[in-house]
């Protein structure tokens, strides 16, 4: 067994898992991701491999991290999220750990996990949708990861979606992943508890707004509360509104919905599905793809980014 | 030589041509277009290549149409601005000429002729952005056309670009080709004559609000009137804007703008150019495609189809 570290840098914390050649986590850890330190969190990727290499025999080093990285795949180009600062981080860990290391996009490795051993198994062409704080995306095309003319494709969260829209952390306005995100509902369901809309949420919250979690309103929504259901209806909307535009130009044979916002299943699938098929243009005149749920939850870019890197090897 | 011939069927008038293998028109007929009539545009169709094949040989028939083809390219699906009927129109055609004939989707056929023969020579990884009456597109990935999982990919202009925007002939609302195509700046521009606001487009126009052209305002802003550069100004600021969503998605390595309206040149393609790097996310932060102006004009997608139609029967 050839085994591989992924390790998935996330906006609040860093995780590394040991992954097998069917895409099975061995062994997991994790620490807090410091914030707006680049320096500090190298030290945490090397420390948690560090850790994690001690028990297991592992052959490379896959990072997935949420930004535009390089078409070499050694360093952040731009990251909306979080800082990795300007140096060939890929190469500063390999030297550091004295094993190969490569970077990958977060959504492109969580759609290499889906098509490899998830919800897209022997999809040849499939776009994922990871919906987490932002909304990050992967697009296998023909069997391959299609990383584009610079290495920096699917970068789904930043389809324009409102002119002059909210202000995204990118810099831009009106980008999709303000409208259809984890933080977007988190962000409404706060407003809706602070301004007296939502009473079980903030019941939920222990009357405190700041602290209803988007988890309070999947649970909520799962029960049938009224205005939890109406969050996810209009994230479902925002939803649907973009992969409307996305179908428009991939044409996918599927679709998988991951990131921690797909965890609410049904309750988000259902209506994503009705608001593609209402907002695309051709409607019932054109084949629409298949839109499921992803199989790997939020570990999908930590197995995919490992398998990636374990492939370089091969 | 093996010579094809290539139809373009747009809303206004159908174009049939002899293509030689190096993508030259050795002779071109035209007739104007029948409206809402499907029989009608097939007999068009019929006659046009019957008359220009009575001169030359030539090995089959490719068609190039403003619509959603097919995967098998014998059909139209859905078409916002012409009406081809439901019927297998590929067979029809073939079986009346007997010659092998094949419908192309006129973005694809256009992007095929501009890699094949024009300004995207040798540049695998490219999208082709048509600009006319509506935004066609086509997309060439690793030096093929990417025809998406069911046939339809690249129908740019139908990115969602205003949430509950201007109605498009295509049923929703907000589609890119209402904002940033040929027809969206004549509206602009025959507005802005009635409302008093452009009275050198008025003049041109012969004092009549409803008789002002694309054309002129392309000339007069040629010559620096402010009022039709001030159209051109916006009109490349929504096509940036569409531009930027797909440039995120897609990475290309070359943009090719072409249809009628990349006739007006640098007027056009300067601002483009400019509203792309202000608008995409991550900006100079991440390598941008180069723009260019499409080479072979409005005969792009004839030329395409004839080219794609002969390589099927090679």
């Amino acid at each position: 067994m050839s085994n591989a570290v992924g390790v998935d840098v996330g906006g609040t914390k860093i995780a590394a898992g040991v992954v097998d050649e069917h895409g099975a986590i061995v062994e997991k850890v994790r620490r807090p991701s410091p914030k707006n330190d680049p320096v500090a969190l190298r030290e945490v990727v090397q420390d948690l491999v560090t850790e994690i290499r001690s028990r297991h025999d592992v052959v490379a080093v896959g990072i997935g991290a949420a930004g535009f990285v390089s078409a070499d795949r050694r360093r952040v180009l731009f990251a909306p999220h979080l800082q990795f600062g300007d140096e060939p981080i890929a190469d500063l860990l390999q030297d550091a750990l004295g094993l190969p290391v490569a970077i990958e996009n977060d959504g492109n490795a969580a759609a290499w996990a889906e098509y490899s051993f998830g919800a897209g198994r022997g999809v040849p062409d499939q776009l994922m949708v990871a919906i987490g704080t932002g909304i990050g995306g992967g697009l296998i095309l023909g069997g391959e990861i299609y990383r584009g003319g610079h290495g920096v494709a699917a970068e789904i969260g930043h389809l324009g979606i409102v002119p002059e829209g909210r202000p995204c952390q990118c810099g831009r306005r009106g980008c999709w992943e303000e409208y259809a995100s984890g933080s977007s509902l988190t962000f409404h369901a706060r407003t809706a508890a602070r301004e007296g809309r939502a009473p079980h949420l903030l019941a939920a919250a222990g009357g405190d707004p700041a602290s209803v979690t988007g988890s309070m309103v999947t649970e909520l929504a799962r029960a049938g509360e009224p205005e939890s259901l109406a969050l996810f209806a209009e994230l479902a909307n925002w939803l649907g509104l973009g992969l409307a535009s996305l179908v428009a130009v991939l044409d996918p044979t599927l679709v998988v919905l991951g990131g921690g916002v797909s965890e609410a299943g049904d309750l988000l699938l259902e209506p994503v599905r009705a608001a593609l098929a209402r907002e695309v243009t051709g409607g019932s005149r054109r084949p629409l793809p298949e839109v499921t749920l992803a199989a790997l939850g939020n570990d999908a870019g930590l197995i995919g980014a490992a398998d990636l890197t374990r492939k370089i090897e091969a």
